[in-house]
């Protein structure tokens, strides 16, 4: 497969999408680099709409369905900032959404969801009753399902990300994303490629949820199962096309415990006063865990999300 | 007594600070325009140097002390942002500083004051032996004590973010900030009236511990006692010469209780992902608790600072 073929260029995509969502923030602060020995230039994505980088996935999505299939309406499964992106998306255009949630979501995102004028149907918590009823949902609607991840214009959509920051520090090195079904982490990668081919891209996993260790590992998918990490938007498996355009070409995976993690959160909200949720604080811990293997280079992190539950803080 | 032969002009003080302070942001959300029906222009000091709107005023007045009195260093009391501040500023200017704190201040603010080099010096958690261990501290070491709020050239520093505000926001109809020693209000005030006469500024005070507005009610200053309030920053009782800027000048007292307080923190926290500390909110708060007051103006609410213990958020 050659990616450049599949994946859209960054730059097109912004043309597309760039009235739609924010261009982020970059946060730098000399007393962090003095801290790891190196530089680090953070991403601020959970300033972006709906609070998560999946904004600019799902407004690319939708912006390209054919105008009848976009009257239709949309559809997914989430418990997180997809569903919210997804439902935000779908106001911003004027068409209707479905949002199948299971039952045991926070309360914040079902009500995010629902504020944007999606419809919210719920289901057991577990992956069989999710297809179940989002395949019941997009039958009777006539809606199109638009995925988390795997698909190429959420893909490219999500690299944006990485573009911007690309384009206003050019002189960064490193890359590193969070990596949970993989659509950030490809984008970051493919926007990486189109920018430098020197440019190294790393992605963060919670170690109790390596899935994406294990697959690059063994050149094979390896689906998660039974995944034990705080970083909630980073338990799936990584998907099927972000594997293929990972394989061979990303640098690493860095494996994060949950408490590097919720030591690198707390270092956010007390530091730079952001709130980050955990699997948007994860590519930052595996610096300040990792800090040998970053001295002296300029390392891009993308701190990917915002939406956290204040009633059940880490700390 | 004529305020502007006392209180410097902040374009001045800009021109005295500028390079050693943040030119912070302006947050603004059409979410929040529409649900309070005015348009809010939130300044955010939080993300100013020491995380809050105290770092102006400490290097406004070191900056301003003869350089023999410099070189012998400076002291204050604080259980807060100020005594942070003035370390922060004396550790820049390279000179000594000493911080008398209560021995219940916050670890979390020890430890920044340590962090920037001053000396922390205990004390029990009362005023008389706050002050009296000021006392033999400053003739102990010869060191000068900056005083938290009394003082022209603390105000004069303070008065800089709203002065920013203005030129960058001229339509700005009303000016609110959070009042307790009175140094940021009336610095404000004194910014408002030499931007535009036609802009008036609020004071934002919480309902247990009110002395601001008994003192401009009754036209003489009544001390503070027995504050009852989450704002921790809010409860010391109204400088004498913050009392006389705002007698007369200053277009009223919003009293706002904790209640609303915390609910316009937490808005923040999830809407804007700002760590904003009670006392930073509470001008947010006079607004959405108070709608019909504001309807159609243009407000410009200062977010005073973001130093909260992350162990004790109240929610």
């Amino acid at each position: 497969m050659n990616p450049i073929e599949v994946i859209e260029h960054p730059a097109q995509v912004l043309n597309r999408i760039g009235t739609w969502v924010h261009t982020t923030p970059v946060i730098q602060q000399a007393s962090l680099n003095r801290e790891v020995g190196c530089a680090v230039y953070l991403k601020a994505e959970h300033l972006q709409k709906v609070g998560a980088f999946k904004a600019r996935g799902a407004v690319n999505a939708l912006l390209q369905l054919p105008e009848e299939t976009r009257s239709r309406g949309v559809a997914t499964h989430s418990s997180g900032n997809h569903g919210q992106a997804l439902a935000w998306a779908a106001s911003m255009l004027g068409i209707p959404a479905w949002v199948v949630m299971p039952t045991n979501a926070p309360e914040i995102k079902r009500k995010a969801v629902l504020g944007y004028g999606a419809m919210v149907v719920p289901c057991e918590p577990n992956l069989a009753a999710r297809e179940q009823t989002l395949n019941a949902v997009t039958a009777e609607t006539g809606s199109s399902f638009i995925p988390p991840y795997d698909h190429p214009h959420i893909i490219a959509g999500q690299g944006t990300a990485a573009w911007e920051l690309l384009q206003e520090h050019p002189e960064i090195t490193d890359l590193i994303a969070p990596v949970g079904g993989g659509g950030l982490l490809s984008g970051t990668l493919m926007a990486a490629l189109r920018h430098s081919s020197s440019v190294r891209v790393w992605g963060a996993e919670p170690a109790g949820a390596d899935d994406a260790w294990h697959s690059l590992a063994t050149h094979q998918r390896v689906p998660q199962t039974n995944p034990n990490t705080i970083c909630d938007g980073l338990r799936t498996s990584l998907g099927e096309l972000p594997f293929e355009l990972l394989h061979g070409r990303v640098s690493g995976i860095v494996r994060v415990e949950d408490a590097d993690t919720m030591a690198a959160m707390r270092w956010l909200f007390e530091r730079t006063k952001a709130v980050v949720e955990p699997s948007g604080a994860i590519a930052l811990a595996a610096v300040m865990a990792n800090q040998a293997q970053w001295q002296g280079q300029k390392v891009g992190v993308i701190l990917s999300g915002g939406n956290v539950d204040l009633a059940h803080l880490p700390f």
